[in-house]
């Protein structure tokens, strides 16, 4: 006889629920203009822009390091100073996660892995961490898109 | 023979990641000054007070009826009206998160409910739902910190 254990999220759930995320977050770069992403900011802190790096440097390397238990050290990406060039790594970073994502096996997401040589974590602590940052920069965007006036996506528009 | 499938994420686990940001974004509403606390925003967006509330009008009311299948609706609290209420409610709101949540079975997250009336949806959507609902406003929040020329706590504390 058989026991199966039911998955509170299963690795394509939790797949969709991180792409869903990115699709929001690639719709708030979309929505500022070209010289307030690179440029707005409010209280010292960083440009939409600047926080858009280091999602970009996080997201395909970090799951790619994951997959392949690969210890290279975190770089912020070079060359994206044009929104169109942002949105075009976003589009290419959401092929590489679909390619690499999948191949985590379930009982590697309890596994202690050294992510970019100083985050030693369960790897599923990892890739929530990866989520949750990018939910907090986005909801950074927000702020400045009605400090200057427009309107940001929904939030709970996913697709 | 069993078959034993390992968890992504245990009830546990998505328990404490939970807490560990509800206890951040306490933080973040005890780094507000009272008078800013419910009348500093930007771009007329509501304030943190405001924020707060519709935080408290999920957690806790709706882990609790997600349990019950209670299909309650939605109803922001009354007489939050000083920093030292809201950090109350939310302090008796960890306890009841925390006597409710553990109660939800494995095989319960991949049910489908009505959630206050109007989200239907599995119920670990709505849970994740809630969390990075959280993040987001705190992320806000963070915003409306640095306007204030106040440093924030520091994202990766959830203890």
């Amino acid at each position: 006889m058989e026991t199966t254990t039911a998955q509170i999220i299963t690795t394509q759930d939790l797949l969709k629920h991180w792409q869903g995320h990115r699709a929001l977050t690639r719709r708030v770069i979309e929505a500022f203009p070209e010289k307030e992403l690179f440029e707005f900011s409010i209280g010292g802190m960083r440009s939409f822009a600047q926080l858009s790096h280091e999602l970009i440097s996080i997201g395909a390397p970090a799951i790619k390091a994951i997959v392949n238990r690969d210890a290279s050290t975190y770089a912020e990406p070079e060359g994206l100073d044009t929104k169109a060039k942002i949105l075009a790594q976003w589009d290419q970073d959401t092929q590489t996660i679909n390619t690499f994502f999948p191949q985590l096996k379930d009982e590697e997401f309890g596994e202690t892995f050294n992510l970019f040589g100083q985050y030693e974590f369960p790897i599923v602590q990892n890739i929530l961490y990866f989520i949750d940052n990018e939910i907090h920069h986005r909801g950074q965007g927000y702020v400045y898109l009605r400090a200057l006036g427009i309107t940001p996506p929904f939030f709970w528009e996913r697709y």
